[in-house]
């Protein structure tokens, strides 16, 4: 195990967040707050990884599979740890378990929160809340790649592991021209988002931190009753029509851009997405409408909610916990659909189940057929079975993760759906749940320890298993 | 398609069927009541079955999958659908949806029930009832292989589709020989555990139906409350050994009977199925201590649940809903994870969740040593890549059904819990769930249409799926 590169890597983050917390900090200086909790904590964050660069030279360069999945977890705990002083050194979160889920959440993009009156707070943790979204959404070490002079050879591995979805999909043959290409898309849909909820007559605060958390999936709001606090059906439009953008794969855009539409009109992920969330926002609106005036005002509800849980976003305008059970559970089953492989949502991906669907109808060919060799083929391509075995061993280790979460936060004191939504929706990276985890509910209740299981499942659940399996395994570490 | 063989083996199955319908009549004779409901579904089964044998005769005897999977599917619901018979002739269960759901739950050894009050039954009908058990468990078809002259070319594929497990053990060389083998250390294990019913004190008529309810793993009582009637220590342990007996590989007792004992000793699903029972059995009694008078009583009460669960039986002898919900977690996760391959238990079998984590332990290994080349061995033995492929469709297919279930489920007036326990319950045929559907309620309460659903997932579980689903599926019907 090349240590010193996974350390120097590590510096680059370190560094990369001290300068990305000068603006909060700026923030607290607008609104006239103290900056000293940024402040401390960038002298820190940048202290640490000046000196990891200063004095770690590694002497090999080369970077293979483990030291990509280590760097990737070794990171992001890193970041969570120093990413959670600000709301320590605030006093903002006093209690260490508590600010660690908030920013594990926030990095995560999940969005589940442990506070029980977020209006209370300094506008610069509130921004950074937010931010952290954004940052995470994209991921750190993505970033670094955009901006670090040389990558290395072989750091395609900790690209893999941070971007979500089955595979990346290379924009350029270089992959720090392709990590520049999603930070170029990222940046411009959160600008051009702000300027759309600006010209709504947002303030422009509330468009930053509402963009951030679009555009990251994430789902924090500054708001105790998220984006039903504005009951203004424009925003809504908006978010909604953000929320399904950032849900889709990046590629799109890219392929967008250099006009080449006909790779787009294939892309079978898309429109499986799109269609399910037609599908779906209608079945609910069906289902909701004695609860509301008409079938119009239903379907304005129903839509977001399916847009905001499908991409994992988790920001509600309404307490699903009072629609009927039906819709609740098309919800829940939505939590664990997610969004596009290759965008900033979370949960299983309509890649995979694409993936999982055409395997199903090949194998079920084959079973009357047993002769005959047929291959899958998605987005106009055809599927290795490589890309199948990958797939299954995903599931297995998904399912195994999602078994062991349930079964330690049902130690505490939550009943049977809120411990189940509670897994699911920390795990797939959403934010709210049903039961005492719903949309007016939090996490605040659960003890310190179901804290860091919660925390451990966002994770799991951001960087899709395995970085953080295999750190946690001796199989990483054993042999050459 | 070779519909006239499809129907000469359903002829067959109507034929046996009519026989052995005659034991439930003997008892309704022993005991005075009227033999009349039985006398008609005999006449008619058997009126039908024997057309079909003299009138049906296939030109071509070979038998290909797909005549197999819709053999085996036809069977299953015309079974259900003439067992039904009985209840409905009889006015115990004066509904239909109510009177088809309790047979496909008694034939898949689910043991799920609409009865309110079961104690009021006539004692014929509630023999009939618990004997669905036996005939189920180990399956109708591997009764008529069994028992038939000469069972043609192919019918393997009619005993893989019908014996639970990713891969049924051949014991002898001839098909035949090997359903033989099944069905005699089936009705040894049942004679054996009534005679330690009898010795115990138990009469009769309870022990032949609770041997009958083991046996097929299926979990009908005649009393409300289930085992927990006796209160007796000496039952107890009886059933939960014979639950623990019949939830093991059949190829394990005729690997004990031809004294292999060396493969016995080798056969890690075994050991990994008992190892599960020992430690989870210890887990639940240690939670939920408080609620007993001491160690050894919760260990009585958990020990009891967890080998009824396991291996899908569904006893009961204490209401676990009171239990904490980490005791209940544990449950229903249990309820998935189902007894051994080969056994007449359901869920999805140990020995899959086994290839699972080996697999997963192996892709792991290759994540960071991308050239290495390991095979997965299970009991002593290489396990081929297309068994792990044929793994990933079962799951998907299941994860699939699961879900569209339990939206389906949740359409009628149960909660979150009730509707999800309600799907895993009978997917899985164990029985009991939790809030409304469980260990004290019963199915009573949902709508008709619910019923079916149930019903169509129980058969969904009980054939493994692809059966039933092809079945369904256009492909059976195209092409050759």
């Amino acid at each position: 195990m090349n240590f010193s590169l996974i350390f120097r890597m590590v510096g680059w983050v370190l560094v990369a967040l001290a300068g990305l917390l000068l603006l909060p900090l700026i923030c607290a200086l607008c609104y006239g707050e103290s900056v000293l909790p940024y402040l401390y904590t960038i002298l820190l964050s940048g202290v640490l990884g000046g000196l990891a660069l200063l004095f770690i030279r590694p002497r090999k360069k080369a970077l293979y599979a483990r030291e990509g999945y280590l760097t990737v977890a070794l990171s992001w705990i890193i970041v969570s740890l120093i990413g959670c002083l600000p709301f320590l050194f605030s006093g903002a979160i006093p209690r260490f378990a508590d600010a660690f889920f908030e920013t594990v959440s926030g990095f995560t993009t999940t969005g589940s929160t442990i506070l029980t009156d977020i209006e209370s707070l300094p506008r610069g943790i509130l921004f950074w809340r937010s931010f952290t979204h954004w940052i995470g959404g994209m991921g750190v070490i993505v970033f670094i790649m955009a901006i670090l002079p040389s990558a290395g050879s072989g750091s395609v591995h900790i690209m893999k592991a941070e971007v979500p979805g089955t595979s990346f999909g290379k924009m350029a043959p270089k992959l720090k021209v392709t990590a520049k290409w999603l930070y170029y898309i990222y940046i411009a849909l959160t600008l051009i988002m702000v300027i759309f909820l600006l010209g709504g007559g947002m303030s422009l605060f509330d468009s930053l931190v509402h963009a951030f958390g679009t555009a990251g999936t994430g789902g924090f709001s500054v708001y105790n009753t998220s984006i039903g606090h504005y009951n203004n059906l424009y925003f809504e439009i908006v978010i909604t029509v953000f929320m399904l953008l950032f849900g889709i794969n990046f590629n799109v855009f890219f392929l967008l851009l250099i006009r080449d539409f006909k790779s787009v009109l294939k892309s079978d992920e898309m429109w499986t997405y799109l269609g399910i969330v037609a599908t779906v926002s209608l079945v609910i609106a069906f289902n909701i409408t004695s609860l509301y005036q008409n079938f119009a005002e239903a379907l304005r509800y129903s839509s977001f909610q399916v847009a905001s849980i499908i991409t994992t976003t988790g920001y509600s305008t309404a307490d699903f916990c009072n629609w009927p059970v039906f819709s609740q559970t098309i919800l829940v089953l939505l939590t664990f659909c997610g969004a596009c492989g290759g965008s900033t949502g979370g949960g299983i991906k309509v890649t995979r189940f694409l993936l999982m669907a055409k395997k199903l109808k090949r194998d079920l060919h084959q079973m009357i057929h047993p002769r005959s060799v047929k291959a899958i083929r998605l987005n106009g391509k055809q599927v290795e079975e490589s890309t199948i075995s990958d797939l299954t061993a995903y599931l297995v280790a998904y399912i195994f993760i999602a078994s062991i979460g349930f079964l330690l936060i049902s130690l505490d004191k939550g009943d049977f759906a809120t411990s189940f939504t509670a897994m699911a929706t920390c795990l797939n990276n959403v934010g709210p749940g049903l039961g005492a985890v719903g949309p007016t509910g939090n996490f605040s209740f659960f003890a310190d320890g179901t804290k860091y299981v919660l925390s451990a499942l966002m994770l799991f659940g951001r960087l899709e298993i395995f970085p953080l399996l295999l750190s946690l395994s001796p199989v990483l570490y054993r042999g050459r």
